[in-house]
């Protein structure tokens, strides 16, 4: 790794890339921000950043602390290919979400009360979520059929954990994996009725 | 109408029955509010809360503000029968908070920043949409097929009308309608699949 003969790395460069890349984001959006700026913000070499945190988009998953790393998943999911991807990926959304201490009030809250929040939360999903999983479906609107099956975990997540609405909110999981899977699957791969 | 000796409707008294409410509705739940400490809350006759706004559920359609009065919404969407009901929903609901001054935002903040927020509308989606549509349907589990049609028109409302995430924000209304529809009507009417 280069060294510019900016300080090296410590573990409190890593929390200082992180509070950089949380302002740094919130002001220039998630596409606007970049590692050399969120790098100078934080006062050390970009090299350093990428040392910690790979890619934007990781750096992004971890500075918000969100629980899940689109990368990841989307890898997960669609790596074995299309066939039972509703499934795998409504486990994988509840498996994340139903720990105890998951943000995802928090996250809903700050998306709600200010714009800035909307807004990088939507660039990311965009670019990281929906552009992916649209990036691996072979079929007419991609990105629509992606989009759809987000709204629907969505509102999922949001019945079962902050309106904590019954049966969904105590219903076991492989209950809502057997009763969603399949719908997130037809947004996947169907091709008849209004899919033509 | 009972006249009992307090003051007569006016106009500012409608006001203040549902400033009453507001308060009450938070303090005491949806459950656990009535209409008769709504009264006494805002100085008038029970009769006159009834005169007004009729039922405790339009009371709280009222006071919060919302959108839909689920009432008169499942009497639309259930009433001419099942067939097409999935679609009758996706329409009526976008066509809802479409509107320019839809308080969508606002109540979602709401109720992520406000425990009592989410108990309420909890105790209110419980009694008056899914209680109603799940009486409304014959075949198992009704609960949690309406309870999962409802979480799937939320994040459809979070990801149009808060995160604004494309192609979803700007599809025209019956663009979503025969894509979401079919799913929707699926949990109401499958009985194929992971509904046997």
């Amino acid at each position: 790794m280069a060294r510019t003969g900016r300080r090296p790395g410590t573990s409190s460069s890593r929390e200082e890339i992180l509070a950089a890349a949380r302002s740094r984001f919130a002001t220039d959006g998630y596409d606007g921000a970049t590692i050399r700026g969120i790098a100078a913000s934080a006062g050390v070499d970009p090299g350093l950043v990428r040392h910690y945190f790979g890619s934007k988009e990781h750096l992004f998953v971890e500075s918000m602390e969100f629980p899940v790393d689109p990368a990841v998943m989307v890898k997960q999911l669609i790596g074995p290919g299309l066939d039972g991807a509703g499934e795998r990926l409504v486990r994988f959304f509840l498996e994340t979400w139903d720990a105890p201490d998951a943000p995802f009030v928090a996250l809903l809250r700050s998306v709600t009360t200010n714009e800035q929040a909307a807004e990088m939360l939507r660039q990311f999903l965009t670019r990281e979520v929906v552009g992916r999983v649209a990036a691996s479906l072979d079929l007419d609107r991609p990105e629509l059929r992606a989009s759809l099956a987000a709204s629907h975990l969505v509102g999922l997540a949001f019945v079962r954990y902050v309106v904590r609405l019954e049966p969904v909110a105590s219903a076991d999981r492989e209950t809502l994996v057997a009763q969603v899977g399949p719908t997130i699957q037809r947004y996947f791969t169907a091709d008849d009725g209004p899919w033509q």
